[in-house]
Formats: structure tokens, C-alpha cells, sequence
């Protein structure tokens, strides 16, 4: 078996990759996610494109080991969804549909918990089984990797990272119901939010004096020594670094990646974090390496692939 | 093969057990730990009485699946230990020199982990894959049980439950060097520390104003309906609770199991912990059932034999 195709199901559009099975991605495209009708033609959809590229590139399955998925939702070891508020699916076996579909063997997992087993394999995390990933986005999300194999969990939840709670005294509510989420500071959402408070009261002159200030303003106007960017960043590097601090005492990681848009502030992001992590790591966990990702949109096609091939 | 040893090395005495593969314990006995010179005997005296066990039961080594062990120490997933301050050992591979020593297959954990792991087979845990056990004595130990194996981690230390940082503002030193550590609140030693922090400027009359209170004059005191002794195991409760409802969502176990000394105390203890919990826990983990350990000092020679008969 030469070939694995790796699927990532987003809200808007499918990304699907053909690779090798040393992880080069040999073919990339997308198709759009019809969300409609409780997203009952998505499977049927990629399982159609994966036809049509075995056609195209002359291909038959049994040069195929499989298609890995991931998936915006908690999926379960058994690859089972048991709801996507994203792609409208409620409960659904997507392991076992798409496999009939394709004739083909799948694994599901969820996109974040993916994109952790893809940067393990082919990005930031190369060469180490034991990970903590982290994802700035419009939310923080993460996957953790344990000698080589996703944290799963229980019920397909496992890697909820953005949902620790770091700030007991907190007032304002997370979009999950809890207030004090790691989410609330640590995600672009967050740090405009810490931003917006810090500027209110400010009297110092400040490159982020300005109508809506994003994170990426907040990491630029770092690069440029802006005192008040500087210490909005400190208190952001403080509540992620602490909770990193952690959950490294539990989960003993080689390795700390940091992705999502707002890594893409780059190298300037890491001692913000690194400096409160090590305040409080546990003595076993101060040798802990901090990284960016480094595989983008495609650690999802990629992970995806890593979970059918397996450690 | 019908039987497995399982051996539990203390600082003081080492636990060992003949167990059959369904996990009934057969035999049950226990030998000294010598620690002169860096513990070099621990090895030889544990194999020898393997040896003496076999003979004495007339038993071949064709029948043994192997010998289980926990030491009070990180443990790597190759079985080697670089230091333990109680057995007196430097760098050891244990792994290596007790199946040279026994011609037996050998498994090595750290006692904690190896001590959840057999909660899991036969204990608090039994049916599940998914567990946080929570060791609540002199310190606060635990493990972590992830699909049915345990938490390794990079160094041997993951599942270090106690030195997850609970209370930034703490000025008292936990053990570990570190400030606001779990162990600093939920340990039978935290316990004590919270009372008497409680008791200095205490009014009301309680059960508790005497030398000496220990954790479990608190819990007694509880069923008696202190109100203080209350207070203070809602302090207790809130500083574990918080935390556990953080791992919880980065581990998504479907039990967690509370042991060790201070859980004699028995079933009135979880509401104190379940509570604040549920206060805090992502929804995707508000069903996790909480239960007391039922194995007590059995638990590291059960975990001993499951780490080598795997899942």
C-alpha cells in the first residue's frame, strides 16, 4: 500500500489530500461541505472525489491504505459522532458509512485532535510521541498526543484545552457557559478582549489607540516595543503558560506546539509563553521544548493520513 | 500461562504477590527493602523470592506470564528508573536486570500509576479504560489511565496530580519548591495545614479545638456535623475539585477514583469534591462518575500483574 487519503472536514469547504504513506502530500484540493439536510451528503461527497481521483490518477484501492477524517466534533474510538453543530450531523457512525461508501478502511478523529497527530508526525512536533498542541484561533483548541496515539477520552472530548478554567474570579461568560476559560484570554478573541480592557483605562501612548484592534495589532505593535502591547501579551503568555504548566504535570509532554492564526506572530509569541510556564512547571517538566506549528492548513490532511497508518 | 507475580517496591517493605490472570490473588507476602548501598540488593532479594515462591509451590516458570512491579519513582516507558530517593537508587534499568535476574518477562511502572492501573482492572475502576485516580495521603499522588494503559509521559512522570499549581497566590513552599500546589490543600498534610489556618482565629466552639488534629479528626468531625470541620472540607473540596474539573476536560475519563489514607473517611467525602466539580466541569464531562478506591494496599500488586498482561 503506497497511498492514503487524508479528509478534513471544515463548516464551509472539505480539504482533501493524497499522500504517501511517508506523509508527502502528492495531491491537494477542496470541495464545498453541503451542510444541508443535516449534512447527510457529506460523506457521499467525499466518498465521490475520492473516486474520481483514483480514476483520474489511475489508481485501484488496493494501492490505498485508507482515508483518515477529521471532524468538528467529539468522535469516540468506535468513530462514532454523536453531533457537529457545524456540519448539521447528529448522530452519526461516520467510521462505519464511509467505509461502506468507499470500500475503504477510515478513521475518524476530531479535526483538532488531527492536526495534534499531523504536526507530531510531520510538523513542530516531528520526532516526538508525547505532545501538547495548542491552537490560537477564534477559539483555543488543542490535541494531546500520548506515545504516539491521540488522547481520545471517553467520550471523543479529550484535548479540551481552551476550556480550562484559569481565572476563578472571572466575571464574563465563555461561549460554553463556564467563565474563566483558558479561551477567553489566550484566543484572538481573547486577547482583543484583555486589549480592549487594558485600553480603557490607558493613558500612555500606544500604537493600539485605534478602532478595532485584533491580535494580530496587539503581537505587531510587540515587535515594535510598545510597552502597553508588551504587557497585554505578558498577561495572555501568563494565563496559557500556567495552564501549559499544568497540564504538563500530568501529561509529562517532549514537546509544546503552538498553532492557530495568532501563531503566526511567530517566534516573539514563545518566551511570553515559555517565561510563566517555567515559573510553575514541575521540576520534571522544565526540559519541555516550546514550538511553532509548522504544517498550516495542512495538518489536518496529514494527521488524518497518521491515523490510519498508526504509530 | 496461568499466574503472574506482582510486586509493589515500598521504602520500607516491598508488597509482593502471586495473582492468577484473572486477577485473584493467590498469594500474598511481604520481604524488606534493603537500601544500603543504593539499593543494590532490592533487585536480587525481590528475584530470589520469586525464586523461593516458585519452589515452595512446586510451580514452572513456563506457567508465569511475568513479573509486575511499581517503584516509587518516574518510571520510562523502556522500564528504567534515573533516580528514586527512597530505594537509594541512581540511574537503574530495572526492566533489563530483573529479567536477567528471574528469566522472567518484567514490566515496570511508577507505584502510583501502576497502583490506578490496578483499580481500573479490579477496583474503583473496573469496566472502564478511561480513569483519574487521585492518591490522597502524606502527598497527593495519582494516575492517569487513558484507553486502558497508563500515562507515561516523556520522563516517567506523568499523572502528577499533586503539583498541579491550584492557588497562585499562595506564599507557603509546597515540597516540590513550588507555591499553591494540589498536595498544598487536599493531602492529608493539607488538610491539617487548612485547619489549623482555619482554627487560629476561630470563635465558634468545634470538635476541632485540640492538639494534634489530623485529616481525619476533620472528616470525623464532619460526621458529627461540625460546622467548622465542614467549612474546612468545602476548602478542601473546591481546591480539588476545580482541579480535577480541569483535567477532566483535557482527559475526558469516564470515572474518577479517590484513594488513599485520607479516603477512608469513606462516601462523605465525594460531595465535597463532586460539587465543586460539577461547578466548574465542561459539559462534555459532567457525567463522570466519582467512586472511592476498594483495593487498598492490594492495588500496587494488581496494577503490577495487568502492566504485564496488558489490556
Amino acid at each position: 500500500m503506497k497511498y492514503c487519503f487524508g479528509v478534513d472536514i471544515g463548516g464551509t469547504t472539505v480539504k482533501m489530500g493524497l499522500l504517501d504513506t511517508v506523509g508527502n502530500i502528492l495531491d491537494k484540493w477542496e470541495i464545498p461541505t453541503n451542510t444541508s439536510e443535516e449534512g447527510k451528503a457529506i460523506l457521499p461527497d467525499v466518498a465521490a472525489s475520492i473516486e474520481k481521483k483514483l480514476e483520474e490518477r489511475s489508481l485501484n484501492k488496493s494501492d490505498i491504505a485508507g482515508v483518515g477524517v477529521g471532524v468538528p466534533a467529539p468522535v469516540t474510538s468506535e468513530g462514532i459522532v454523536n453531533g457537529s453543530a457545524n456540519l448539521g450531523w447528529k448522530y452519526k457512525e461516520v467510521k462505519r458509512e464511509l467505509e461502506e461508501l468507499t470500500g475503504l478502511r477510515a478513521e475518524i478523529g476530531n479535526d483538532a485532535n488531527v492536526a495534534a497527530l499531523g504536526e507530531m508526525w510531520k510538523g513542530g512536533g516531528a520526532g516526538e510521541k508525547n505532545m501538547i498542541m495548542v491552537t490560537l484561533g477564534t477559539g483555543v483548541g488543542g490535541g494531546v498526543i500520548i506515545d504516539g496515539r491521540i488522547l481520545v477520552g471517553q467520550n471523543g472530548a479529550g484535548g479540551e484545552i481552551g476550556h480550562l478554567c484559569v481565572n476563578y474570579e472571572e466575571t464574563d461568560r465563555c461561549g460554553c457557559g463556564n467563565r474563566g476559560c483558558l479561551e477567553q484570554y489566550a484566543s484572538a478573541t481573547g486577547i482583543v478582549r484583555l486589549a480592549g480592557k487594558k485600553l480603557e483605562k490607558e493613558q500612555r501612548p500606544t500604537i493600539l489607540k485605534k478602532e478595532d484592534v485584533t491580535a494580530k495589532d496587539v503581537f505587531d505593535a510587540v515587535k515594535e516595543e510598545d510597552e502597553v502591547a508588551k504587557e497585554i501579551a505578558v498577561e495572555f503568555g501568563q494565563y496559557l503558560g500556567h495552564a501549559l504548566a499544568n497540564l504538563a504535570a500530568v501529561l509529562d509532554p517532549a514537546v509544546i506546539v503552538i498553532g492557530g492564526g495568532v501563531s503566526k506572530a511567530g517566534e516573539v509569541l514563545i518566551p511570553y509563553i515559555q517565561k510563566p510556564y517555567m515559573e510553575r512547571a514541575f521540576f520534571a517538566n522544565r526540559n519541555v521544548r516550546f514550538t511553532l506549528a509548522e504544517l498550516g492548513n495542512d495538518a489536518g490532511i496529514c494527521g488524518a493520513v497518521k491515523l490510519v497508518l498508526g504509530d
